[in-house]
């Protein structure tokens, strides 16, 4: 059987983990677009990237708390742990997320 | 002559590399101190650590163009870019320092 995968509980998210995870451009993306259009699989939020890159940004975004990943049959579904990041730190995360949306239109 | 210390212009800070730079405690306490107590030397900062680390932690906060560095005599003394980076990534340095006072009061 597979291992579960491993999520910190609320009070393990640190600032530390949530920033490093934020800082990468790729990262923020699957953030934003989770809270914006749901739940998905790792697949269909990162178009044309390599499954092992895919897999990496998920597992850093998974281990720093902001994600929650659950296996149903052969595909990983993803959301973000919204509620539990505002409760931990109010404020952070649509503070990072609307500086990438404001990059992101600018480039 | 010494070198001069490199600074990006304000057009290149990158979120990036302020959210790397801020997903530290030390350079968190770093940047926070400035911002309270104005402009000071290296050494008055970072107490108790050594001075490769204080150095090491410095550098990574001037090279995101998060803090402005100085040479006067044998001192460097630094301060933070705030207006620079609030014109940059509005509400987001305050939205971290935020968070990071919190967690620094709870422990």
């Amino acid at each position: 059987m597979a291992r579960p995968l491993h999520h910190p509980g609320t009070d393990d998210i640190s600032l530390d983990g949530v920033l490093h995870a934020l800082a990468d451009p790729v990262r923020r993306s699957i953030v934003a677009t989770l809270i914006e259009e749901g739940e998905k699989n790792c697949a269909e939020t990162c178009d044309g990237l390599a499954p092992s890159t895919i897999s990496h940004h998920h597992r850093i975004l998974r281990e720093s708390g902001l994600i929650r990943s659950e296996k149903r049959g052969v595909a990983v579904f993803n959301s973000v742990r919204q509620a539990e990041i505002e409760t931990r730190f109010p404020g952070l995360l649509a503070a990072i997320l609307r500086q990438h949306r404001t990059s992101e239109d600018a480039s």
